[in-house]
């Protein structure tokens, strides 16, 4: 079902878009070295993502979640971890009326180990096959990729082929350790032609990008707050503090700046800045 | 200093304030046997009220600072457990501008063990000395004072004194296992006359009111979201799961109900029901 979003509630979500093309001035991104970035997701009152790693949880309401489609219109990319499209099957387009496939975000896979089982029965690619969305670039370790000590070959080869009918496919990204370093994923994205990327989920991946470090690449941060508790043993938003931040004392916690509250029906929304 | 609080903003907040005589019908609040009970904090985007145990950490800005002033103000008692009585020596008063002592809440403070060492130079006594708020009363376990095995006998009874000095003092409780039961608190502050109070902190105080068995006590819900995440290792505010509910399957998390949230300034302010 097509999905619509008040223009009321847009305008108040403007100012943290990113720049409509890559020439128009920017208030939060100044630099065209890499895309713009825009972390967002939907938590409880208690910072959950899900009751626990694997379990889809319907969070967001129907107004919060158009908001999540208007933002991917607005975005060249989507981007998730591997964890999440395994649990999720998300189908990882933009489903507000009226939004044609030019204005399909790109679905992008951190997938170091190649471990998602993308076939022709998961959600995105039959939303592909469908016209109504783009196929993913799915991103692995180089290293994986090449020792191929996880995967047998064919099955990979296999998955590339589906994946390559449909207009997406694996591209290698060096990783460390089996991770990736946010600047090689955005830089991937760039060489990508990618201007503006939706980081979305899972946990592990929205809490690297508001760790300290990471912090200087996020351009815009708009988070849903639904008004319910999903109690201990969630997954939870919260960074880690850095080493030299472990103590108290000299710990400042990352703040949003030009908060801006949304209230949406039953949810929050808050856009900011880190 | 004094605080003020908007007029446009208590409007907003008016619904879920404790009816203002017992008399008076109440949308929440059917039960005149107990009292009327608003749980209120104020925690970050990551749900942590302090950065660690015993850590005091500023979290509302100066609107929502005030509307806790303002709730204080039309409520009978304030109330916290004894951690934050220790780690934060609070004033429990109303410091709205106009606030006089007829208006003043009275502090209650859950202490089991009576472990809190309440001086003459505790900035509750100090507070109530000046006439601006009111002496607290301390809640203990009765068999704690009985066996008198964790202090001595004249420590209490000094403490004893000076409280009843400017109107406080020390009740006992029946405790399980050095906890208090919510009914039997309740019930002490029915004694007491108290006719609605605001639970305030800290963590496990919260925490025990937001589980399955005990949501029935709680009237309304204010709870203050600061723009901010505090990182792993804070006091997070987050029920545990029932037995029944572990398994996520069968699992309904709580969830607010007439439910409205109110920008204040950097922070939003959620009020509802459980």
């Amino acid at each position: 079902m097509a999905l619509s979003f008040p223009a009321g509630l847009a305008a108040q979500i403007a100012p943290y878009l990113p720049p409509a093309s890559s020439s128009s001035p920017s208030s939060g991104h100044e630099d065209a070295s890499r895309p713009f970035v825009t972390l967002t997701f939907a938590t409880s009152l208690d910072a959950s993502l899900a009751l626990a790693p694997g379990v889809q949880t319907h969070l967001s309401g129907p107004l919060s979640k158009a908001m999540t489609h208007h933002l991917r219109a607005h975005h060249s990319a989507i981007l998730v971890g591997v964890s999440t499209a395994v649990a999720d099957d998300p189908g990882l387009n933009c489903r507000l009326e009226g939004a044609d496939l030019a204005r399909q975000p790109l679905p992008i896979v951190l997938d170091p180990h190649a471990r998602w089982e993308v076939s022709e029965n998961s959600r995105v690619v039959q939303t592909a096959k469908n016209g109504k969305g783009r196929a993913p670039i799915i991103l692995t370790a180089r290293d994986v990729v090449a020792k191929n000590d996880i995967h047998d070959d064919s099955s990979i080869l296999q998955r590339q082929r589906l994946l390559e009918q449909y207009g997406g496919g694996y591209i290698t990204v060096p990783a460390r350790d089996g991770r990736f370093r946010w600047e090689d994923v955005l830089a991937a994205l760039q060489r990508l032609g990618v201007r503006s990327v939706m980081v979305e989920g899972g946990g592990r991946v929205i809490n690297s990008l508001l760790e300290e470090e990471q912090q200087g690449l996020v351009d815009a941060v708009v988070v849903t707050i639904a008004p319910t508790w999903l109690g201990q043993g969630g997954v939870v938003v919260s960074p880690q503090r850095t080493t030299t931040a472990t103590a108290t004392a000299g710990f400042v916690p990352p703040r949003l700046r030009d908060v801006t509250w949304v209230p949406m029906g039953e949810d929050v929304v808050v856009c900011g800045r880190l």
